[in-house]
């Protein structure tokens, strides 16, 4: 059998019965322990909030609860059907694209609670972090991040490398977060920089570190079916409703809720228009690609990350969808194939042009917009309250404020292309990681138990004609090998 | 190849490459300049709100934002899960089912804020419409109109023809709205009149206009299979569950939106039952049709589109679902085939039975039940409040009520049926559209770049056996006719 | 044709074109005149709470629904598409999964606001039931232990016992819950105990008295598809996401809905990792099962359904689903081939490890958590206010209080059990009812009228090569013969 597996090239072996339950159990245990040290309720959802409610007058509706939960269950909603399903689209590797954004999603979380409450909840006091609905909101944004470089790893990486991807990228957003929030004070409450910047750059990063020279060897695999495209819609239509909850989940109470939200809703109807026209323009009989629709038809959301919550004014919005429209659906027909040509960078869901540019170009405009903010546009406590005025900050100006938030886009950049390139670049080209052969990439066969659907739809064939078929031959003869290799 | 194009029948041009995105870019550039006329923040949107709450004494949680964000979102899940994943039923155009309403529905609603701004909230004095989350429920709304309309289409129009379909659905949308809420102050909170009745009577005029003689031609791709089926069954889930959402988001305030929600939400599960009865009763082996599960459940929804917020009485709601399975399945059963026999009819999802009867029927029975309505039931306040019994309206008696709903419901059908077969029809039936052609018709080759699943599926005969079947023959022969002709 | 009937074993017929319409509409109109007699609005939906409202004082705001209509539509969503999806795994199963689960859910609500009326909300007065966004919330809670059961009875009966199952089953519930929570006073906001362990065992005890001795007989259906799998996945993500509002949606206002809420997203998270990992561990080579990814994921909490609301502490939770994870995808490695071995108890779904077990573990802990609260943790009036101790409760201790919980958790399983095989075993073992032959089990060819699919994707093969399969002719033959017979 040397034979067959010198054909097959250097084997890799994927092979994950020890290091990924000891990967889950061994982090899930130190997350106990540090919950157990850290981790407490906040006054909103402790049982004392009846009496800190009646010594404050207050009432059970002013629990910030009511406020954010209805637009938490949209961004979780977001996290993983959202994410997970827009990653179904390979016609093999669908398990692995909800599946696996389930499994990191769901450490990432944790770990992110933990992260986050150290740099921005911990009391110092009791140096315990309490957390309540806006930290649990936060964490999901957390783990977004991540869910962000996943796409661009899809199918190349195992579900272990995975998890140190998303360990180190909760620890890295909470870090430039922190710089960028509170260090620069930037206003960013969609996460176009903290979010879709870095997450995009940190993913772009660890791709082009792990490029795969043979990739094309598992060409056949690289692609969607019509079954897989339809799921991955699900995905993207959950995304796009909802994402006007995710600008808005953490921006200031009333107007700021209700600002995000209208601005994102009408960028987000703009974007569709433009890529669709776009992506019939881009097709020599002018047909669209279900690529465009699922992805391109979400950037303007991204780019109003930032400057959803301030007053860029109806318009201003649809202008900002119209363009993301264009350049998202440019960058996959030409930047992405570009890319992967002279950068060696290879992007399997395009992040580069769904989350890299338009959170990069975002934080740029939420620098202008910023910039542009005045006390006629805003009312004098407006400003404010939405730039969040207050204490030594109260007397910066709008075009500081604007130097600053084009400068935490800067770190949101840095973050993501040192740290991903560096830290992670480093690490997962240990080979200990069970990631797959260049020729068995984008299949499902690796991680999962599959059910036997040849056999069901092929029998009269395989029966009748008692000879297999070529490719199965080779998928038979290949999976025979891994298993003497 | 002339002797192939003559065999193929008249050869239509489905190239879309240039109309698709002219319309898209100018309709949404006169979209664009059309906002920044018009458009502009209500208060509760506006920076100023945290002065107005100031000086009105007013909390956060007093803005709007939060007692309609939730339905909201049901309703936005509705309109792009719900409508586009019931229309993916069809086995090859389940692309064009959800893509399509994703494109109508993101281009309709920006219009729809422009048409029932103009309509219902122009500021006369600033010449400006201010938005905030009850317009953008209502533009949801206004869309819904049309995407009843294309569910009768379904397959046989290009995108283009959508298009404006969309444009002249929503504009007519706009003008019975007009008619119906401020002319005659009818109640319509879940759009019985003027979404389900207007929209279903649009959509069949437009259809018996479109009538296509040689429809059969396409039969083998008119049909379902189980996946489809399987999809179509998310849009059914997400429009049922809620659809109580849908019929209670602008319902007033307290008990208005509560009633409404309990009142569908009860007739719903009614329907469910004898949708099921009927179904098992009308197939000679007493098997359930998926076509009656996906659509006649919903039809008590639709009817108590006028009456939710009404004081029905809960058996009441149970009656309205009761009877309306039975009527929704019916139809599917006898009155879609008797209308494309007699009426030469085709309609595509069966809107006829799903969104026109039930509409109008809901239009007639909110006549009723407001004719009933007195002090007793609904408490002198109670029967002002729901009855928007202010200023000149004050002392129309509950009667004279009754009789302008009913006459509401009139003028939505003729809304209708005359906008849509006049206006429409004359325009659509240009032949500059690029809709397919009659054996062309419910495939999405025609429009969209289809992953090459034929070959990944069938690989072993085809190279076994090296012969090509008579059909993928055929389709080979006429794209290739396609391409020269 | 005899011969064909006498190998194909006591044939049983499917035919419902009587009793499926029968029962329904019997039913349906059983309900309408109890709702006629019994259910009215309560203060907060009927039209007379605008003065309610002025006459004491409240705002809109103050009305129950804005506290739990977000949550509702998540319990909404679990019941209908979290548990409908769930169930389409089966290959050839989906369109029963999906559609009975609509059916019997629809039928169950309906009967569920009658039963717990009788028994909560009676006012002995009038006479009536008083219904609100909580009765309803309820209903949906209630509907939940028959559908649990419909878990292992998937794919094995007809809709018609199953509505039988569905109204035994909402009666019980109603009965036991009395006994929990209003004799007992138990606390149980997320149903551990009254609805996962009750739905649990009496799935359970129907199974095990239903026994099919020949089920292998169907074993070619009795499995996923790769499809069929991701069906799967849309319900096990929505029931995973949504279930913290499942958990906190009758939970009392503030802190009580917020703590469970985040309790049970954090149990949540832990589950996943365990679970990942004892899948991959009990593989042979490392695999994952989707079987225990979409099942395994959420048994955390199940368990948390009593003790959410309590102050279990964030690093308890994780506890709580480090343990379940593992013990749940244990029970479906190892606890339910030996239960189908040795206790002849066939569980399609496995609920055994996904409900039975983690509620009653939930309804333990729970005791266990409610003998540990002191005032210390909860204050002095957070304890009355978690407790609920009022009236004749408020000197009951905590360590009673907790052998009341664990009092409660007994009831919950005797009820399931010998109510399940009791009643239900008796009543359905009557041969009347339609359900399938062992060898059409997992079918839904026997109540579904199917698309001719097989057609569509092997019409070459058969074309070409003239002959049909053995497993063609095999179902031709039993179809032929299902009709002679």
């Amino acid at each position: 059998m040397g034979n067959c597996c010198e054909r097959l090239g250097p084997q890799k072996n994927t092979y994950m019965r020890v290091s990924l339950p000891a990967v889950c159990f061994v982090w899930q245990i130190a997350m106990i322990v540090l919950f157990g040290v850290f981790i407490r309720y906040d006054k909103e959802s402790d049982a004392h909030w009846v009496e800190y409610k009646h010594k404050n007058n207050l009432t059970d509706l002013e629990n910030d609860f009511y406020f954010r939960y209805p637009s938490f269950q949209d961004v979780h909603v977001m996290i993983f059907v959202g994410f997970g399903f827009l990653m179904t689209f390979l016609k093999r590797y669908s398990y692995g694209g909800v599946g696996f954004n389930f499994l990191i999603a769901s450490f990432g979380l944790q770990w992110a609670l933990l992260m986050q409450g150290w740099f921005h909840s911990l009391d110092l006091d009791t140096g315990k972090i309490y957390i309540g609905v806006e930290n649990i909101i936060n964490a999901d944004f957390c783990c977004a991040g991540s869910l962000i470089a996943f796409g661009a790893l899809l199918g190349k990486v195992s579900p272990v490398q995975l998890m140190v991807v998303t360990l180190f990228g909760v620890t890295l957003f909470a870090v430039e977060e922190y710089i960028i929030l509170d260090l620069l004070h930037c206003r960013d409450a969609g996460g176009s920089m903290v979010i879709h910047c870095f997450g995009g750059y940190y993913g772009l990063a660890i791709s082009w570190v792990l490029y795969r020279p043979n990739l094309h060897q598992s060409k056949h695999l690289h692609g969607s079916n019509y079954q897989s495209d339809l799921f991955a819609m699900i995905g993207t239509l959950f995304l796009w409703m909802f994402w006007p909850s995710f600008n808005g989940a953490i921006s200031y109470h009333g107007d700021g809720q209700h600002r995000a939200f209208i601005n994102t809703y009408i960028a987000l109807a703009s974007s569709v228009l433009t890529a669709v026209a776009l992506s019939s323009m881009f097709h020599k009989r002018g047909k669209l690609d279900m690529v465009h629709i699922q992805n391109a038809t979400l950037a303007g959301a991204v780019t109003m990350g930032t400057s959803a919550e301030f007053m860029i004014t109806p318009y201003g919005s649809l202008i900002v969808g119209f363009c993301m429209g264009i350049i998202s659906t440019f960058g996959y027909v030409f930047v992405t194939p570009f890319l992967e040509k002279t950068l060696k960078l290879q992007d399997t869901c395009g992040i580069h042009n769904l989350h890299a540019v338009p959170g990069m170009l975002g934080g740029f405009l939420g620098a202008v917009v910023a910039a542009a903010a005045n006390e006629d546009v805003y009312g004098k406590e407006g400003l404010i309250n939405v730039f969040d005025k207050e204490g030594k900050y109260a007397n910066r100006g709008m075009g500081t404020q604007g130097g600053y938030q084009a400068a935490g886009t800067c770190v949101s950049i840095a973050f993501g292309l040192v740290g991903g390139a560096i830290v992670e670049g480093l690490i997962l080209k240990i080979p200990i990681w069970g990631d797959a052969a260049d020729d068995h990439c984008f299949d499902d066969e690796a991680y999962w138990e599959l059910p036997e659907e040849e056999e069901e739809i092929l029998p009269p064939v395989l029966e009748y004609n008692n000879h297999m078929t070529h490719k199965s031959q080779d998928i038979a003869e290949s999976s025979f090998c891994a298993e003497q290799c």
